[in-house]
């Protein structure tokens, strides 16, 4: 998917949200565990429920990882399972040496077929690159929204005077333009929205911690938005563990629509 | 296992050889690829011809999520392989906010049994600390082996003088101690081995890049060494694919001895 036409599905759906589905076995209706694959089964019904609120779905890794071989499976179920128009994230926060990196490439974009992964910087270049395939997104971290955030990303540099999630955009900045890059910026670092977006005008930000983590929707499109959206904002347990029960259908489905109508009126105002 | 047991092993084998099980469906002899499970035959050799001579073992979790949850099953079957006196170290390079991070310790100490996994600090404490489970060890990223880790990791800090990967160590330092937390540090970088040996006198290094990466084996164990050793130096390439024919095991079998015999005297010498 390009950016062209993830903006155009953005205008379509009068949405940039995207639901994190972190299925976590423990916390899905019990109502589910006698299916064959109850995560499987809760993510089906999650993206019926959603897709028409969201444009993107973004399953993290970890939650998966958690259950061994059989999660693998529930997560490649899943990625098959995703309506063609959306757009697609592997948050698996990864990176390694350049060989060892295309091998989690082909891992998540030939194995399955996620349009996008989000990725660590901290090894810099080379283990970055290898993501960045025809067609592909590479997103990643910059600034993000757990308080460990302001152990190292703020680090000033004495030789440019930058922090340390700034030098992260300006040398990434030279690897990839924003039709093929992105950015992890956590919603509770919405006082610095309206800096990383001077730094990077263009480039799409992919923003956790709205809902459970404390972000703030409007502070974050008024400070965030470009000229093309350039918002993806992700909501999981507001919406996916909005109820426990046998109800958590509809109750997603509603959390995702109030979501959208605020997008909506968002949209109206910022863009 | 602890630091002290760990140190006896070494002892034990005059070794302190880490085998990377780096295993590549395309690397391994053809004649492997009529098994069920030709990763795992490949492994269960390799593990068998080397085990007399390696203290500790590392697959690098990229190629088994490259062959989605077949490869998966692969290194399941492997870890549950491993030798009992062996340090086993998951090489997945993870981290993400706090309640994800402790679904990857449960993926790697629960799921599977590794003793340890390599984790990256970009998101700081709380990405780090779920890993550091009772008799679990996290292995932290400080200065890799590959030409990216220039980008980021020799920032200098305006407020402290250091660099970024001398911030890691001291940051982290107040996080776990040498009992619980290793550092990795490439085997390319002997030259500022000494200097982080100063700044971490008593943790392990697990140092990668000795062999195809171009690292120096006698210059980071003079520089490296402490009074526990205190290093776990990787070669995967050099021994797992030293053949890629059917003599496979006896050549993994004599690079693994070559190295340990080198490593048996470097510890003669620097010990």
């Amino acid at each position: 998917m390009t950016r062209v036409e993830l903006f155009d599905q953005i205008k379509k759906k009068q949405s940039y949200l995207c639901v994190g589905l972190d299925t976590d076995i423990n916390k899905i209706p019990k109502h589910l565990l006698s299916k064959d694959d109850p995560i499987f089964e809760f993510n089906k019904q999650i993206i019926d429920a959603t897709k028409e609120f969201a444009v993107a779905y973004k399953p993290n890794i970890a939650f998966y990882e958690a259950l061994g071989s059989k999660g693998w499976e529930s997560l490649q179920k899943t990625v098959d399972y995703f309506p063609s128009e959306v757009f697609t994230i592997a948050d698996a926060k990864r990176g390694d040496i350049g060989n060892t990196s295309a091998l989690y490439a082909k891992a998540f974009f030939d194995q399955m077929s996620f349009d996008s992964i989000t990725v660590a910087p901290y090894m810099g270049q080379d283990s970055v690159t290898p993501f960045l395939r025809d067609g592909k997104w590479v997103i990643l971290l910059v600034h993000t929204s757990n308080p460990g955030s302001a152990d190292f990303q703020l680090m000033v540099s004495r030789d440019t005077g930058k922090k340390l999630f700034e030098e992260v955009i300006e040398k990434s900045k030279q690897w990839a333009t924003a039709d093929a890059m992105m950015y992890v910026v956590g919603a509770t670092r919405a006082d610095k929205l309206s800096e990383i977006r001077t730094l990077a005008p263009d480039h799409f930000f992919l923003v956790p911690g709205v809902g459970a983590q404390g972000g703030n929707l409007e502070e974050v499109s008024k400070h965030g938005m470009n000229k093309h959206c350039g918002l993806l904002v992700n909501s999981s347990r507001g919406i996916i563990y909005a109820s426990h029960n046998e109800d958590f259908v509809d109750t997603a489905r509603n959390e995702a629509k109030k979501l959208q109508e605020e997008m909506k009126m968002l949209l109206d105002t910022y863009l």
